[in-house]
């Protein structure tokens, strides 16, 4: 494999460039029976689309998907989910001032390393524009979620030095904002900084937060296929991530064992509570039906205004200026992205917690 | 699969549980004629062993491992290297109390979720036992790297809010001190911390840092399978390990483009420099020639003295104290294991690399 | 995986329906550089095509491909190339009568038992309308393949009992008559058998053999992966396939070890020569040098005139009669396909050879 | 990987040699719960033993089996399942008469030219040696599939030029017989088969059949992993396995559409009845609820007492005669390792229907 297919039993293919003829991919593994339309997947793609508020890039893609196979009738069939979004807005000659040289922080220079040659249109395959067949998937990986009860959001929590405020945080306003905060009386705050990053030509990193909510306790493998280990890869495989936490996360290592431990209690249901979540919802990498909590670290975007110094290919000293239509955060536009990824390893380990659950076993478990 | 092999190419296998006969695997994909022996493997399962300074647990296992098969007269053969520890210090008496209750932090009450029972005796297989294979597989991949000039290490930076001073840092240190810090004035506050804690029956986290050098550019792959994400789940998969960074990490989410751009110059070798190394060696998936630097956050085990309240498989209230033989901080051995599980990621992508690259593609790359 | 994905690094992953928008894929792995274009997918698309000839179905498909990915000026970059052929002859209408029963010898009973829903227009998934996937797909591998000087070529050596004289093989009759036979004078009694069996309104069966020349010796891994359990595999998915053999085959059940032993000796060039090929080019599961040789046994369609008895959804009992536009034949057709399927499956071992080859070992193995 | 493991969500991994320390490997992803000891695998080790009767080899293992984890208190607990035979007959002097030459029809020159060097002490990696790994796992797949009231049995059909009388089949003389034989007449004669051939020093080869009863319709997945398609590759991967076939098998690609189909009427318990079994119980790749039917042909071992010239590793021309203890017909102990593989195969496949069959979709499907 080539690394463009993410699970074992919900996978998603994922081919495309940015500045290529279209992007698409395949979702296999979906169960029969799931009623999908073009509309489930637009709905997704139209919160993580280029040029819908002045906080992004001006990039214009309809980004309209079509579901080409898998869906008969309104329902999925069982077989492979085709998706295809085509490129509509490809001004490639906007990339010919980087063509000869690699720019800092960007993925030019290890792509030419590696292969030998590189599409040099917009970053290619390392564009930022493949994560929206990931939204695609994850669009149809939280639909079946629901089905079982489980709902994926996500929010941004921190822009660079500004932070909101955790106790004002509020799921309704995430959808009322263009940067994804919980917290109302952050947005001005988040405007001032983006106000202040673009006039200097600069960009700004951002923290995330995607929390699962009603995953039942038993998902997720011993040792290896850890929930917590697949969730990792699947964030940090995203464009400018660069660090992931899952509950208390670096914090835990600055922790005491007694302060740690989230403590059990009787449930009210009969089952068992807890006390706290420092787990994030994960104990010996399978689900323990707390919220599942991951935290994510997105670099600024390395296509600035502000003069850098690089290399050409010919490997002389020369400058870069990056004039294109960058987004001054990626970050805000992630949050979209990180709920796919998480629903996508969420929805894979559901179907490979039923292949086996209650297969054998008949004695009660006591609980 | 149930999550106990990782590795597309180069892949370890592990089965075992704490209080089994015996813990192993196989290394499958190690390429033939690599020299090896079981004092090659014996050198790193030593560092990992429990029992060997009073920071550590003093449950004492041999940890003696026996190579079953795939190495010939000294050599790799190219077929599985079957590995074998049998477990010779298996108290299971010492579990008869925690047999009926969850104790919490620990993956107790998710196995019993899971699977419908358990194996109680230590933790069964969620016990930290099964990171021998996992260290005896990276002595292999360990020593594959060294022959294409990739050297791995690791280090304990930080361990509760005592951190090492990183202008001290010295990797001879390391291995001279029970605790893997680079820091030599470290390890006395180091000392002092470990002591407190045991005597206050409370257990602490810690931070460790891995690097990886002589990596050329070009290992990893786009989309899913970067080398980040992939580095990430193989961290994030040891056990209480809560959080995973690369380069920058966390701290690129508080800064700005301009100065997180790792800027470029002519090599000195009539290639490409960098001037600084904040993206921790990847680019877009891809290793970029620089140091690999990874970071983790280990939390405390959730083995202590101090007694917290939880349920029993009945449901019912009670409170559980640990007094096995436990580590009061598993960040420290984790070091070895952390190494192992960077080495078996890199091997896996240099051979991912090795079978396509400079197979066609004839033209130059100006570089 | 829900099974649309077939081979470990050169991956062919396939969507879509007999009847949908479209059908399609990517293919993972192919190196970079590799010069590539729609033509030269197209003529291998085009020697499977539907209305080609009259011992066809004359179901006319333009079965034009578009490569949406992969590609940048004129070669292959490495990434994944994304493929599209859009439905255009979908005459669903055709299918409304067998929309509610079970066809004998189809899998329209298997299907809905195992999603409890089918599309059943013209078979849906099940159709042989994706095998246009795997000859797109196989096409790009061929033109890997040949760049190490690999060729794969198939042909029909029997029809229901009319069976070619294989001292007259010439393959260059292959690619001159609507039945790629090798052997001329085969032609008028393969048409008039196609004859007979249309107009009594049957179908009939076909053996075909696959042949690869060049492949070196080493291609193919021990136990599982042998190069003969995958190549058995991806020619046992093609539909209406109901046997495999390799070389001497099922032969060799009836045979003696002193009749089947391959002898060798010094071959002109210094190394080894066979006296026969009765292993069909592969020793343990891996590429000996010698010619590799696949058969496989191709069942008549069960799309016939003759009606045959069956149930509907309500289970009744009931007859069918099958009115389409079918191929007396399928077997025909199955020969670019089944190349197609070896041609993967040779360019998938060729990288996982290529991973581990010469990599650490020195010594001369003395040949 | 190394193709050392098989199977999605069961699988086995297999590591060992024939003159190594021992042969072993794990089952992962056995659900938990399943009554398991190691009396329940040896029974089945002891039906593949060599040196049980005149007619199979004299090499004398105990083959005694270990269950080294994933067993706690007598039942399975979804954790890897190691597994160890300790080698106990190691003749390894036997073989230095080889040490030099490629013996025709064996894996050594294609081993020595995949990896550059091999194990020449009885074959390695490439000796039949390995099935009993293979046997031990299916022996746990047999246990899971009878829970799910599947049973997988296999026999002898033919050796050589003598076959058996199918109107004879008698199950229960499988066992009482050492060649596997359901046809009690034709004991005797193979007797005499197996006498002429041992006195000429010849060898000879044989033709399997296995069947699964039991298995209902569903399992398989459409395309790529066809439940077809994973059988042969599962069968083909056994030691001199040279063809596989499905139902009717060869004998369909002689036939009529209208011979071939299996018709369908009303069942006596309101579902669907087949009129016959050509499909050999698989429709487009997923089981139809009929007796799943392999057939498979084994090659005469080439260890053979008659000289055969070839060449020695320094390329000259020499002859091999091979006077180790070797079965006159592998085919004989290849029945429970056949019988293994497609257990493996069909538990593989259960686990890959039960993750996703009436997830979502709740219509009646109309039967």
């Amino acid at each position: 494999m080539s690394g463009s297919s993410i699970g074992l039993l919900f996978r998603l293919c994922n081919f495309g460039e940015s500045h290529g003829a279209a992007i698409g991919g395949m979702v296999e593994g979906c169960p029969a029976g799931l009623p999908l339309n073009e509309a489930d997947i637009q709905v997704e793609l139209d919160r993580r689309r280029p040029g819908q508020s002045q906080f992004t890039t001006q990039r214009r893609e309809a980004d309209h998907v079509r579901i080409l196979s898998g869906v008969f009738e309104g329902v999925t069939t069982g077989t492979p989910i085709g998706l295809l979004i085509e490129n509509t807005d490809q001004r490639s000659r906007d990339y010919e001032a980087i063509r000869n040289l690699f720019r800092p922080g960007h993925a030019d220079y290890t792509y030419l390393q590696k292969y030998g040659m590189r599409d040099y249109r917009g970053g290619g395959r390392a564009s930022a524009r493949e994560t929206a067949v990931r939204v695609a998937g994850g669009a149809i990986a939280k639909k079946l979620l629901r089905t079982g009860g489980v709902e994926v959001r996500g929010a941004l929590v921190a822009m660079g030095e500004v932070v909101i405020d955790r106790n004002r945080w509020d799921w309704q306003q995430v959808g009322q904002n263009p940067f994804f905060t919980p917290d109302a009386q952050s947005v001005p705050r988040f405007e001032a900084l983006i106000e202040e990053i673009r006039k200097r030509g600069d960009s700004v990193g951002a923290l995330l937060e995607v929390e699962a909510i009603g995953v039942p306790a038993g998902w997720g493998e011993p040792v290896f296929d850890r929930l917590d280990a697949d969730l990792a890869k699947a964030v940090m495989s995203i464009n400018a991530v660069k660090g992931v936490e899952i509950g208390a996360g670096f914090a835990a290592a600055r922790g005491y064992g007694s302060g740690m431990a989230d403590e059990m209690v009787p449930g009210s249901d009969g089952g068992v509570a807890f006390t706290s979540n420092h787990a994030g919802g994960i104990l010996g990498g399978i689900s323990s039906g707390q919220p599942i909590v991951v935290r994510l670290a997105v670099k600024p975007t390395s296509s600035i205004r502000i003069p850098r110094q690089t290399v050409n290919v010919q490997g002389e000293a020369c400058q870069v200026v990056t004039e294109g239509r960058h987004d001054p955060c990626v970050g805000i536009r992630a949050v979209p992205v990180a709920e796919a990824m998480v629903a996508l390893t969420l929805a894979d380990h559901w179907l490979r917690q039923r292949s086996r659950e209650k297969m054998v076993l008949t004695v009660s478990s006591g609980l």
